[in-house]
């Protein structure tokens, strides 16, 4: 029987730091975040596309953007899954693998999942795919839990590390020269004093947040780390099997809201890193977008059409909805402008992670139509 | 034959520096800057409405906001009065002096003549009013032309100042309590330094631009200061007499681009100047509106709603046409956010001079829309 490989992007996040641009109906991974003018999703489908099958293709969601993730992306309607409520990542995953389980009749241990995020921008196509290739080859060979470190540029508190052990050996190199490596151990987000001894080290990599696994592994790693998601992959499975929704939602509502790292990672035995060898961001926030985009002589990021005078290292971006609108930005360094057709959005570059409280005021203010 | 008087508006100003609320069609003096609501040519007809009659009010204007501004005042739609082109203020005083001569058949010695603008914001309507019919008054008594003086609140160096002799002495005083003094000199805009010794010499008063006298003191003075004016007036008067509209055109357009007091007052004989006493503000900039507006408990001016959050002595003002847009400003100080239907400004409040050359900026890239 073939192996089949199958890849899950996690498509549920709400991305409010990205107010006003992403909304209720469309969060930050339904948006052109980076300069392809693709949406998130639509890239990391695309990315993946020459590695994994359209078919083989899962995307989960929320009910809210099912449709419009289905319309925007290449994969077949019935791969785009909407979750039943929010569980975190585990609660994704354990959905994710029991769709799958019960769409592809084979067992467990011929079907390698590959789950990445809608919430990355990722330079070099051709180096991803070489990395995700090595990463499903090396879980494929040995039972481990795979994931991608990125060689950190800057000494970035905002993610999460992974560390390698001392001697550096790799544990194989695939045929495209990606060395896969085991993994000592996991760091959360550090302070700004370890994040730069993480960077001077050479053996601290930024966790990427996409794992590989056969699901035969992933199903006995989850059986110890975390019991209560391993017994919902069953029931949702043979719920999904004879069509039974009602039970799936049940199975699913009742799980913990806990995420894979702390459900799984964290508690599992043998983890093993690619190392990839190309540009990432996890864009989470507008600092993010600027590292992405192309800057001109002031260090400006501009999206659409918009005046900037004597205005230095900031982003203003304007969306197709405001085409009508001019935009003046005069005498300011650092600051971030959002201007779409019914709402304006003025910061600091640093503050995205209060965008959340001049949402929920503006709620509070007015109605759900933002 | 009794005495007439008029008043005259000047309104023919641009206020480029408050765009994107000021636009081609409706600038400055068209806008409710202050917090009355009405706009600063509403406000400025109605608050000398109670010394002149309506009938007898004037307001110069340029042909492009002439309907909009005779229909949202209340005077007789002929005294709104388009010039045919720009010729500063000294073209335009000529311009009004020969309409209010050719309409009322009488001798320019009984007709008195108040001189106002439009972009003012003034505190105290009954204080202002005692101190217009005070100067009207005295230049009617005398053959002298009038200035009103402000009593300088703190060293501003975007006004002139006038000065008065050492004596302090008053050559009259109003039956409403309102001293009119004689004029030793006037002072351009001062250096910060010079300012404050003017604001401490307590002889320095802001000149607030607004003029009074008859119309014969003014014709002669003018004689003297400025024939190639004076003899405008007169052939401008006796063209309106007979109809011939191309002759007034081809009168206005040759004269000079120069000020009422570079033209007149800088080299009249005799000048008088009645203390204002009430609030004053040469609306001229965001920071004038900040001084006049309400301001929240941060130091804040909000115009419309907008939702601020850790954000201190900043100018937020959204139009009506904006109301369906939300706006959302975060963790700035000493900025101005304009948000109106059709575009959006941000800039520190101490850049308004430059807010012209976004505007440039603007049209050159787009349209003459903006």
């Amino acid at each position: 029987m073939d192996r089949i490989r199958v890849a899950v992007v996690m498509a549920g996040g709400s991305g409010e730091r990205f107010w006003p641009l992403s909304r209720r109906s469309t969060p930050k991974q339904l948006l052109p975040l980076t300069e392809s003018g693709q949406t998130l999703l639509q890239e990391s489908v695309a990315r993946v596309a020459s590695v994994i099958p359209p078919e083989q293709v899962f995307i989960i969601t929320s009910a809210q953007i099912r449709d419009a993730a289905a319309a925007a992306c290449s994969v077949p309607d019935g791969n785009v899954l909407a979750e039943p409520c929010k569980r975190n990542t585990a609660g994704c995953l354990a959905f994710a693998a029991a769709h799958v389980l019960a769409r592809f009749n084979v067992p467990a241990e011929k079907i390698t999942m590959a789950v990445l995020t809608a919430d990355q921008g990722i330079g070099d196509g051709a180096a991803f795919r070489n990395c995700v290739s090595a990463a499903l080859e090396d879980v494929e060979r040995q039972p481990s839990l795979g994931v991608i470190g990125i060689t950190p540029t800057r000494p970035e508190t905002g993610y999460g590390y992974i560390e390698l052990p001392e001697d550096l050996i790799p544990a194989s190199v695939s045929a495209e020269g990606v060395a896969v490596y085991p993994v000592a151990r996991f760091h959360e987000k550090p302070d700004a004093e370890t994040a730069a001894a993480f960077v001077a080290s050479g053996r601290h990599l930024w966790n990427s947040g996409m794992f590989f696994w056969t699901l035969s592994t992933f199903l006995a790693e989850l059986g110890h780390a975390s019991p209560v998601h391993a017994a919902a992959v069953e029931s949702m499975t043979a719920a999904l099997r004879v069509g039974d929704a009602a039970r799936v939602e049940s199975e699913f509502t009742a799980l913990p809201n806990i995420s894979i790292d702390y459900a799984l990672m964290e508690k599992a035995r043998n983890i093993v890193m690619a190392r990839g060898e190309f540009r990432w961001e996890d864009i989470g926030s507008w600092e993010a977008v600027s590292r992405i985009f192309p800057h001109d002589e002031q260090g400006n990021v501009v999206n659409g059409d918009a005046v900037l005078l004597d205005t230095r290292d900031s982003i203003v971006f304007k969306t197709p909805g405001a085409s009508e609108t001019a935009v003046g930005v005069l005498g300011l360094d650092n600051i971030v402008v959002v201007v779409t057709g019914d709402a304006v959005l003025v910061m600091p570059r640093d503050r995205s992670q209060d965008v959340r409280k001049v949402v929920e005021e503006l709620r509070n203010r007015n109605s759900d139509r933002l």
